[in-house]
């Protein structure tokens, strides 16, 4: 047992919330912080349907579960506040550099010493901003996968300097959150997740847009051969194609950049995005279910 | 309906045994063909393999259809006999490129006018050795995964001199053949399957020799993430893990170079080669379960 109780979750984003939800759910206080009360209003909608979600996904939930877990929330946007008791507090906050600084330079003047802070961060490292927290022996990244309801994996990974018994708490504190957690031994852009997926992605990208085989092809090659339940092309259906086809723009590899630009203008641009609109590269109904499958 | 009736797989090797059974299997005459009687011998131990392994693993298979596949099946080491009323030909020879275009030289001559041609070639392209074939026109690849009887894709993949209707009548003979065929538009090293499998799983070999994270954590993860039923670690203890090192050796990238040395020198050599030895990466039981599995 970790001696963590109270968890402020900073940021309360689409992700920042499920973080939340899903730390009161399990029965810690949680804190769940962002920068204006219009945020906040949002955020109370995020929660709602978290509510929804966890009564329809997660089996056995309750609506005094649901209940609880609400109970156990406090909105604020005051972050002295937010951040005064914390045991542990995870950020969430926009992926953009200055504003982590700027994020970590408040909390590190204002949180007691006892606090962990942990980063969820997707592109960052912990050791591109952990000076700004003034603590970076007890700084290190905790980082969650979309609709953490559902995939309870827990990435975590401290930087050379995080201190070991800090890596060990925060471990501990992700299963006691009901996470199944995985240790990274060192720093590692992407993690383990993204380390194995993107090349995957970006494979099965270079094969269609260089016109070798069509995606309905590719995902059933590699579901027959892995046995897998999605082939690559349905998978970035379920991420949303706006975010691939925006990635797939940055990369330097020419074939994945021309994806990019090929989906953005063609699938993204009339609105198809992939499950959220019941279409992408193929169609779905509302549960997610492939309608055009052989 | 193709008209194709008589088939024949040169090279009774691992693959070119599974193909030529799959075939007679389907109701195909098979002739299979291979250099020396010696090798035939060989043939025959792996052909009576194969009847077990049908009657194991495919899902009503009496005695009745794998002695009804036998009597389709006839071996030789004539070559002109062989070919000579074949309405198609399978080469599973060994993969050298001088091996591949002296025997379709010599089947150039050999074959009647109506004989298409193809070949099971993995890491060579159609078009390296279509002119030995001397009908580069009838000529495509017909490429099938290890574990023919369970592992039903067969890619098919005509170089841009393959006459359409070839390609049509391959990928209607595949279906008859009971595969379920995957049609590439055009040449493609790798094919569609090792074409996305090797970069994942290069990059998993690369989060491992990195000191990144351990191929339990790695493997659990993409299990996760995906739902597929094995990691990356796991399918190469299942591929083999003498071929996935040896290959890995060939690499540029220096980590995945690094990676083949390490495991050639510290699992094969040492007699842990994967499943097949019941270790390799993980430990399994004769059915191939992983035994340290959480």
């Amino acid at each position: 047992m970790t001696d963590i109780k109270n968890v402020t979750v900073a940021g309360a984003g689409v992700l920042g919330t499920q973080i939340a939800y899903q730390a009161a759910f399990a029965g810690f206080n949680v804190t769940s912080w962002d920068i204006s009360d219009d945020a906040l209003e949002e955020a109370k909608k995020r929660f709602d349907r978290l509510d929804a979600a966890y009564k329809r996904d997660v089996e056995g939930t309750t609506d005094e579960d649901t209940q609880g877990a609400r109970d156990r929330l406090t909105l604020t946007s005051d972050l002295e506040e937010a951040v005064q008791d914390a045991d542990l507090i995870i950020e969430a906050v926009p992926e953009k550099i200055d504003i982590k600084k700027d994020f970590w330079g408040k909390v590190a003047d204002a949180a007691p010493e006892k606090t962990i802070f942990t980063t969820n961060t997707s592109t960052l490292l912990p050791s591109d901003f952990r000076d700004a927290t003034g603590r970076p022996e007890k700084f290190l990244a905790l980082h969650f996968a979309n609709r953490v309801w559902s995939m309870r994996i827990a990435e975590v990974m401290p930087h050379d300097g995080t201190d070991e018994e800090v890596t060990k708490t925060v471990f501990e504190y992700a299963k006691e959150m009901q996470m199944d957690p995985m240790r990274l031994k060192r720093e590692q852009p992407g993690y383990i997740m993204n380390s194995l997926l993107v090349p995957l992605l970006e494979a099965s990208q270079k094969l269609w847009i260089t016109d070798v085989a069509e995606p309905a092809d590719i995902d059933k090659n590699w579901k027959m051969a892995t046995g897998a339940p999605l082939g690559p092309f349905q998978a970035m259906d379920l991420i949303g194609l706006r975010t691939v086809s925006t990635i797939a723009m940055t990369k330097k590899d020419e074939n994945v950049k021309k994806f990019g630009k090929y989906v953005m203008e063609n699938l993204v641009e009339k609105g198809k995005v992939g499950y959220e609109s019941n279409e992408g590269f193929f169609r779905y109904d509302d549960d997610g279910n492939r309608l055009d499958e052989e």
